[in-house]
């Protein structure tokens, strides 16, 4: 299987939400055979179809969706799935290169304890300035 | 030193924001010797008024904002910054049971390495399911 990942950030007027998820592309793209791409709900470039697009001439076949947001709201619920018009198991179709390539839908990241271990940094941090 | 934290969340019109935040305060409260608290910026309360109020009775002198956001962004950097009354050097005085009480301000998650493993952990489970 050759696999894609569409990393999803949130977007934003400012910088950093479209550093923060490049960073985190790169990040995720070391961690196993995968060809990474990124993109954007909202105010930032690529868009959710530029980032679908952009796997032309990677030959992938499945391409996961993988939203950079710590929880469910209205936009892992309501805004991507109808942007990538996902069925209600969470998948569509679309194509690439004249080929039919699967699209998958992750959750967001949760209360994972890294979280709290990281948050519980940034707080010490901030006490030792 | 008697320190709180205030955790801050985006809040939402969905629970799951909310639901993330608490997890994540109690996991935050189990590391430290610290009173923990939460507060919400839109959609949920309490808001970071009443978050500050209910460190009454808790005897703390210090109190550390802790934005649980990935990136900074408008929120980070102008909502939340607003609504404490911070100045330049990113902290506060408010007054809790008639005595002065510090705010320092926490930098928001960032891009860290844990989140990255976190995050494709998510896509290896949607392409298992």
């Amino acid at each position: 299987m050759n696999t894609g990942i569409l990393v999803l950030g949130h977007g934003s007027t400012l910088p950093y939400n479209k550093e923060l998820v490049e960073t985190l592309s790169g990040m995720i793209a070391d961690q196993g055979d995968v060809v990474v791409r990124t993109a954007f709900l909202n105010m930032d470039e690529p868009t959710l179809k530029q980032g679908l697009e952009s796997f032309a001439g990677t030959g992938v076949d499945t391409i996961v969706a993988l939203p950079i947001f710590l929880a469910h709201g209205v936009h892992t619920l309501e805004d991507i799935p109808q942007e990538l018009e996902l069925n209600e198991d969470k998948r569509a179709v679309t194509e690439i290169d004249g080929k039919s390539v699967d699209i998958v839908y992750a959750d967001p990241l949760g209360a994972d304890a890294c979280i709290a271990e990281l948050a519980y940094k940034r707080a010490e941090e901030a006490l030792s300035r």
